[in-house]
C-alpha cells in the first residue's frame, strides 16, 4: 500500500492493514490528529521495574497506556481492537539487550507473560507546533529529528537505568518561547524541552553529528531546542539487557484512535 | 516611617499613609502578595488614544484598571478607597514630554477631566518565580532591574509611539523554560518574556550599559531574558508629549487590593 492510499486511513485501518500484512511503511505524517505509540513488550517478571522507570523519569517516558494483565494483547484506552501482536507494521526483537530481527508481527513470540506498554511520542507535540505555524526543521528538511545521548542520568528502577536521550530541533528564541508554552501543554507527549541553547552543557559535543536520526541545519539567530526523547526508555531496556523484549522499529509507530488534542491539559 | 513598621501594613494602610503624607518610600517587597500597578494620568481628550495604544501592546501596557469616568478619582476595581490623587508615594508631573516635578500627591493638579490608567507591574510575577525558588538576580543582588530600549517598534495609537522596553532576568536554560511557563500564567503582568539569548537581536548592544536601571552580574552558563516593561507606556507618554501628564515615581507603584494569585489565568 502506498501514498494516498496510506493518507486517507483512519487509526483503525492502518493497524487492520499492518495486521493482515498489507502495511510495512512507517507512520509519520499518516492519520493526522491520532496519538502514536512508542511500544514496550517485556516478560511481567520486569513490568514493575518498568513501569517505575516510567514513573521516576516522566519525561522521556511517558506511560499511556498497559496491557490490562499480563498477556493481554489489548490496549482498550487507545483504541477498542487493538492486537500489540500485530498491529505495527515493524517490530524489533531484542535479546540480552541486542537487536535479533525486525519482524512484521510477533503473533510467534508473544507469550502469556509477556506485558505491552504504550508512551507519548513527538509526533503528537510537533503536530501542535505545526498547527501553531512555527517551523519544525526535520519536517521542513524531510529527515529524521536529530536526537543526541545527554550526560544527564535518568532515575533508575531495577535493571533500567541510562542517560537521558534528548531530540533537537531548532528554533528562533521567539518561537521557542512559543514552543515552550505549548509543549507545556502536553505533559504526555514529553511536555516542555528540557534545555535550549549551549549543547555542551547537557554533554553534546557535536549537533551536526546525532547519535539517531539525521542531522538539520540550523540558521544564523536560531538557537537548539532539546526535548526529552523516547529513545530513552529503549536505551534503558537495551542497558538492563533482559532475555527478550520487543519495541516497534523506529517510526513504525503504533497508531492510536485517542486524538492529540485530547493530551492537552489546558 | 520606616522598615519593619512598612513591612507589615495591609495594602489599605500603606494608601492611607501616602494620602496622610506619612509615608513616601518605594513600594518593592512592601505588602507582598498583593498586585502593584503603573499609574498613568492624562486628559481626556487622550484617554481613548492611550487605551487603544495599551490595547494593542498588551505585552508591555497589561491595563489593570482605568478611571470609571474623567474626573473620578477612584478605581474600583483595585480597592474600594483609593484615591488616585494621593495613594502613592510619589508621583511625576510632566509637561509636553518633559519631566518637571515630582510631588507627593496631586492635589493641587488634579481636575475633573483627568484619566487614571493603571497598568500591571513585574512585582508580581517576580514574587511567582520567587514561590517557585527561581533565583531573580536583581532582588539577590539588591538592585533595580535593568531596563533596555529595543529597536522593536509598539504600535502606535494617535500621538502615543515608540519602542518597545524590555527588563533582563539572566537565568540558567532550565529556569528560563520554568519562567517561561510560570509567567505565561501571568498575561496581566507582562507574561512570558519576548525574548532570550542574543541581545543584538532586539537591538541591545551592551547587558552592561542599561537604559534604566542598574545592571546585574550574568553568570557563566546563563542566558539573559527579556520581559516586555512598564517602562514601555512611560516612553510613549514622553513621546506623546501632551500638555500635562502625570505618572508614579519610578519604584513608587500604587499598592492595589488585588491578590496577585488572583492574576493567573491556569
Amino acid at each position: 500500500m502506498v501514498g494516498d492510499q496510506l493518507k486517507h486511513k483512519t487509526p483503525e485501518q492502518l493497524r487492520l492493514a499492518a495486521r493482515e500484512g498489507h502495511f510495512n511503511e512507517t507512520t509519520s505524517g499518516l492519520a493526522p490528529g491520532f496519538v502514536q505509540c512508542n511500544l514496550v513488550i517485556i516478560p511481567q517478571h520486569y513490568a514493575s521495574d518498568f513501569a517505575d522507570f516510567c514513573r521516576r523519569n516522566p519525561k522521556p517516558c511517558p506511560l499511556l497506556a498497559v496491557s490490562p494483565m499480563a498477556g493481554d494483547v489489548s490496549l482498550p484506552e487507545l483504541g477498542p481492537d487493538i492486537d500489540v501482536r500485530t498491529d505495527i507494521s515493524r517490530y524489533r526483537r531484542w535479546e540480552n539487550g541486542v537487536l535479533v530481527e525486525e519482524p512484521s508481527n510477533l503473533l510467534n513470540h508473544w507469550c502469556s507473560d509477556h506485558v505491552a506498554f504504550a508512551l507519548g511520542c513527538s509526533f503528537s507535540f510537533e503536530e501542535a507546533l505545526l498547527a501553531d505555524g512555527l517551523e519544525i526543521r526535520n519536517i521542513s528538511e524531510g529527515v529524521n529529528v536529530p536526537m543526541f545521548r545527554t550526560n544527564l542520568p535518568c532515575f533508575s528502577a531495577g535493571p533500567f537505568a541510562g542517560n537521558l536521550v534528548v531530540s533537537m530541533r531548532p528554533m528562533t528564541p521567539k518561537d521557542a518561547i512559543r514552543a515552550i508554552q505549548i509543549c507545556t501543554r502536553f505533559p504526555a507527549v514529553h511536555g516542555a524541552p528540557i534545555h535550549f541553547g549551549d549543547p555542551a552543557q547537557i554533554g553534546i559535543n557535536n549537533l551536526q553529528q546525532p547519535d539517531f536520526g539525521d542531522a538539520v541545519s540550523i540558521k544564523e539567530g536560531e538557537v537548539p531546542l532539546f526535548w526529552a526523547c523516547g529513545v530513552t526508555p529503549q536505551v534503558a531496556l537495551e542497558n538492563a539487557k533482559l532475555p527478550v523484549a520487543f519495541t516497534h522499529a523506529p517510526g513504525h509507530m503504533l497508531v492510536s484512535d485517542k486524538p492529540n488534542t485530547g493530551l492537552a491539559i489546558l
